[in-house]
């Protein structure tokens, strides 16, 4: 079976700001309370995940991420009240979309 | 500025079959008239754009690439008439997602 699917990428001043991989970054933070944690869930190494926190904090206005460092654990992580705003806008947007999507794979003949 | 932007991928059977790099390719192949070409416009290997075209052309129910090897520059290439059937498809389907995506950014607000 044909099926159109799409990735959604959100960009501030043409650079990447957020991708699905950073998304599910986030998600898992919040499941696991930890960088460390997270960076587990999704297989990448610590340093990848704090690279790309670091990335997304970075280009945001205010920080989506709260790092703690420190403790046994390589240190907590929480989001931010404005990075679970962030999910949620992201999470409306691919409603949208894929909106589209289901309607397109209705109508496309390969 | 922050912007929604996305990425269309084609599967079979949940398989990638097209995403936009090999897209690219498909469009640089009836540009060029050789893989070889093509291939060194996208600045990738020529056994990465092989092998990218050997994944569509065993994928799909006919070949979208015909290939012709021997010859100075490695054969040539060209794009079957279910090739640009399949390129006239996406363009149609990325006219139709880009569609929605210009109206989220126009009402999204991080």
């Amino acid at each position: 079976m044909i099926e159109v699917d799409c990735h959604i990428l959100i960009k501030k001043d043409g650079i990447l700001f957020l991708n699905e991989m950073k998304i599910s970054l986030l998600y898992e933070i919040i499941k696991c309370g930890s960088l460390s944690g997270a960076a587990k869930e999704l297989r990448i190494s610590y340093q990848h995940a704090w690279t790309m926190i670091d990335e997304i904090n970075h280009t945001a206005p205010r920080p989506l991420v709260i790092k703690q460092r420190g403790g046994a654990d390589g240190g907590g992580a929480r989001i931010s009240d404005y990075g679970r705003k962030i999910l949620d806008d992201y999470e409306q947007i691919k409603k949208h979309v894929m909106k589209t999507i289901r309607q397109i794979n209705t109508e496309i003949n390969f």
